[in-house]
C-alpha cells in the first residue's frame, strides 16, 4: 500500500489517500488540543502511543465482532483504514458522570450513571460541536431515527467491550467519544481512533486520571499516563 | 373559592392555595423578564392581558379535548387551576427556526422545520435550564421514556390546536414553551400559562414579532403587541 496525497488534517490526525481507492492511511500526530483547540500542546511519541493503543482496541473490538474501519497498523504512527463517509455526529458514551455533563447538570464528577448514556454532538467546529437530541437531528434532516438507534446500539456494544478490556488493565472507562461512517459497501462502521485523547480512564483503585484530562486540567504526567495505559492494556490482552 | 396563602412566586406568576385542597389560584403579574431574569421590565395590565389570552387558549384546548389545569378565570388577572405536581421539564415545541436553536445550530431565523420539533429543558434556574435529551433524562432517572413519549404526543397535539387558532388570528406560531404536571388523580396534564410571554408569534403577512421578543430585543410596542394578540384571538374565536 502506498501513501499518496494528504486529504485531511485534523487536530490530532492526518489522512492520506493510498493507491487503493477504498483505503486510507491515518497518521497520528504528536499534538494535543483541548477546549475546541483553544488549548494546544504536544509530546514526542504521543502519535505513536495513540496509534498503538487504538490498534490494541481495534483488534479487541474485531475479536468481539464489532465492524470498524481499521485494517492494519502499517508503521509506528500510521494505520490503514477503510474509506468512509463520516456521519457528522460525535457519539459520546458515558458510564460515570464527568466533564461537560457534570457541569451542565451541576452534578459531582464520579457519580455512576444508572445506565450507560449515549449522546450526540453535531460536528461543527464553528458552532463548538453543540449537543443535539434525536428529535433535533431528525427535524434537521441530518439522519433518520433508525440510523440513530443503530448508532446507539453499536456505541453501547463498543462500550461493553471496552469496559471489560480496560477493567482487565485496572482502568475504569468513564466515557469516550467516537464517530461512525459509511464504507464503500454503505455499511455503518466505527470510523475514528479510540485513544486516551478521546476517552476518560480512571485507575480502578485510586481514581487517578490517565487520559487527556491530565492535559486539560494541567495535572502533569500526561506522557507517563498515556504510556502506562498502553503498557497496562498490552499486559491485559497478552 | 377563597384565596388563601401565597405558596409560590415565580417571575411572572403568583400561586395561592384556596379553600379547596385540589385547587390553586394563579395570579398573573405585570412583570416581564428575559435571559433567565437578567433583563427585567413590566407594563401595567400585562398580567391581565396574559390571563385573558391564556383563558382563550385554555378554552380552545378544552374544546379540542386537551386535558389541562385551567378550571375558570375568576377575575381580571386570576384563574383557578387544578393543583399539580410539576414534571421538572420545560417542554418546547418549534415549527419555525428561531431563538436559542437558531443560535446553537448557526441557522437563519424563519426557516420552516421539516416537522414540528419537541425539546426538553431541565427546569433549574441555577443551571439556566439546560437542554437535555430523552436519554439524559432517563439516565438521570427524572422520568421514563413512556412519560416523555406521552409529553411529546400531547405537546404536538397542543401545537396543532394552537397553530390553527393563531392562524385564524393572522399569526404564525413559531414556537412555544410549556410545562406539564400530575394532578391529584395522577393524570399528566398541561400545567402552565400559554401566553405571548412563552411563545413566538409572527404576523402572517409581515412577520412582525408580536411576543416577548419585542421586549427581549428592545423592539418597542410590547404592550401594543400583547393587546393586539388578545384582540385578534378574541375576534378569531368569536
Amino acid at each position: 500500500m502506498q501513501k499518496k496525497e494528504l486529504i485531511y488534517e485534523g487536530k490530532a490526525k492526518r489522512i492520506y489517500s493510498t493507491d487503493q481507492e477504498a483505503c486510507l492511511l491515518m497518521e497520528y500526530k504528536d499534538s494535543l488540543t483541548a477546549f475546541n483547540a483553544l488549548k494546544k500542546g504536544q509530546f514526542l511519541g504521543k502519535g505513536e502511543l495513540n496509534c498503538k493503543i487504538s490498534t490494541l482496541i481495534f483488534a479487541e473490538l474485531k475479536k468481539n465482532g464489532v465492524n470498524h474501519h481499521w485494517l492494519e497498523t502499517s508503521s509506528g504512527n500510521e494505520m490503514l483504514v477503510q474509506k468512509t463517509t463520516i456521519i457528522p455526529l460525535e457519539v459520546v458514551v458515558r458510564n460515570i458522570m464527568a466533564g461537560s455533563l457534570a457541569k451542565k447538570l451541576g452534578r459531582t464528577e464520579g457519580e455512576v450513571l444508572k445506565q450507560p448514556l449515549v449522546e450526540f454532538y453535531y460536528k461543527d467546529d464553528h458552532l463548538a460541536d453543540p449537543f443535539v437530541s434525536d428529535d433535533q437531528i431528525t427535524a434537521m434532516g441530518w439522519t433518520d431515527q433508525a440510523t440513530l438507534d443503530y448508532l446507539k446500539k453499536e456505541a453501547l456494544r463498543i462500550n461493553h467491550v471496552l469496559q471489560n478490556m480496560f477493567l482487565k488493565a485496572g482502568l475504569k472507562l468513564v466515557d469516550f467519544k467516537t464517530e461512525f461512517g459509511r464504507n464503500v459497501k454503505s455499511e455503518i462502521i466505527l470510523s475514528d481512533e479510540i485513544s486516551p485523547d478521546c476517552m476518560r480512564l480512571w485507575d480502578v483503585k485510586t481514581n487517578k486520571k490517565m487520559d487527556k484530562d491530565r492535559f486539560r486540567q494541567d495535572l502533569g504526567e500526561v506522557e507517563e499516563s498515556y504510556l502506562e495505559v498502553y503498557e497496562r492494556l498490552q499486559k491485559g490482552v497478552s
